[in-house]
């Protein structure tokens, strides 16, 4: 896959996404005991999430005890070694509880707080994107394919998505119609999985507000490794959440910054 | 599968569904060529919807010379025998072109006008659901499952689905917000994905506007075979397309009606 020093935690994260894909799909499709995390807002919480972070946690435990480890549900373990895995074990809860075959695992290991290597893995459909420092590949069965986003696009002819086009607030959503004004078609609902899409070749932006550290992690070596851009709204790091901003190529980056960048917190 | 009038023409759809099949996957992830149908507006054909319909029409043209066919892509065929085949051969193209796994194959077979069954394919996923009267099931391989939606959730815990909330027009559009406003969760961007999802029990209510045709006839053998409902906003007939609904359960579909009705055209 690399020659990278990431080898060996590559062979981990592959344990660990293996892991994760057995212990949340009997869940899928399966009649669901949908807990209210928060009162007031819908923030689903599902037995597969537990399961599947759990499992991850096992395989880490075992084979890296010393990192520290920020996941969803189970919360976070300190690092002694300065590396830190970062899992979301049902990213795209809504979607997996809708029946959708577009929530994914992630997983990301993060090397002084920078993300290095990162899984997005979509269980049911068994498709795998992995990214690392300086490359990416598509996994399915025995299929492999290098990831490369060569599009020359300009903004005007990009393929965009959100996952959800009213979770902007307050200037982010005259902002966002702004953008989508701007280029050729945008599409909903697909959180991580658009993210992949980019990585893929396929979409060119995503645009997306008030992610989490775990929802965001596992996505820049992907869609940085195929040759993509993740930043913030102002065009920082985009590793803590936030505001993100993926982009294909730099035109389509810096052409999406300048709109976004007045409603940049 | 059934043992109705319709099984030999079950066993004809799903010859066409893996031709079908056959003929659209190899463009899917590839570079395309995106054509514009429509002078303005965006409505991309590619390479795949005509190789996919084409495949559908040979099967047809061998089987069933004197059923009339109503395609996307290639027109009509008048019917001598009072069938008429209705075809959509990529259901959400944008899907497709985004490199997004829930684009389908349609095909719909009606008698007399009105769908008797449906076929709904996404042949990335290798999964189909299939409609005829009285029945539904879904297949993925070996895989065989009978479908029947036996929700009784009511409308404030229903998760409802539609394609792009920006297709509204005019009245429909505030209409639509209160729906959204009074159902659990909304997703985005599935087409008929969404449909097939309401026969598999996880989604409770799909409403959309400015359909055709080729993009329900298949939807309504499949949902209602599980036991749902599909009508358009005013509770008449769906499938001239237009406005429709399709619910999980009669509760869900009246208390929709109730509020789409105003906007009903």
């Amino acid at each position: 896959m690399s020659d990278t020093q990431y080898d060996r935690d590559l062979d981990i994260a592959m344990q660990m996404a293996d892991a994760a894909r057995a212990a949340a799909l009997p869940y899928f499709r399966a009649p669901l005991v949908v807990e209210n995390k928060l009162d007031g807002g819908f923030d689903p919480v599902t037995a597969a999430d537990r399961a599947a972070e759990q499992a991850m946690r096992d395989i880490l435990e075992r084979h890296r005890p010393d990192d520290g480890i920020c996941g969803e549900e189970f919360g976070n373990k300190a690092s002694t070694s300065g590396r830190e895995w970062v899992l979301d074990p049902v990213d795209g809860t809504r979607a997996f509880i809708a029946g959708l075959p577009t929530w994914t695992v992630l997983i990301a290991l993060a090397d002084q707080g920078v993300p290095k290597i990162g899984v997005i893995d979509q269980p049911h459909n068994g498709e795998r994107f992995i990214g690392w420092p300086g490359g990416a590949c598509y996994q399915r069965g025995a299929e492999r394919i290098e990831l490369r986003n060569e599009s020359e696009n300009p903004i005007t002819d990009a393929i965009m998505a959100t996952t959800d086009p009213y979770l902007f607030e307050g200037d982010e959503g005259p902002i966002f119609q702004q953008l989508r004004n701007r280029v050729r078609l945008c599409r909903y609902g697909y959180d991580a999985y658009a993210y992949a899409m980019i990585a893929a070749g396929s979409i060119d932006l995503v645009v997306e507000s008030g992610l989490q550290k775990y929802d965001v992690a596992a996505l820049i070596p992907v869609v940085e490794g195929a040759g993509g851009r993740v930043t913030n709204w102002s065009g920082g790091p985009a590793h803590e959440g936030g505001q993100v901003i993926a982009a294909a190529n730099a035109e389509i980056h810096s052409a999406a910054i300048e709109i976004l960048k007045p409603a940049a917190r």
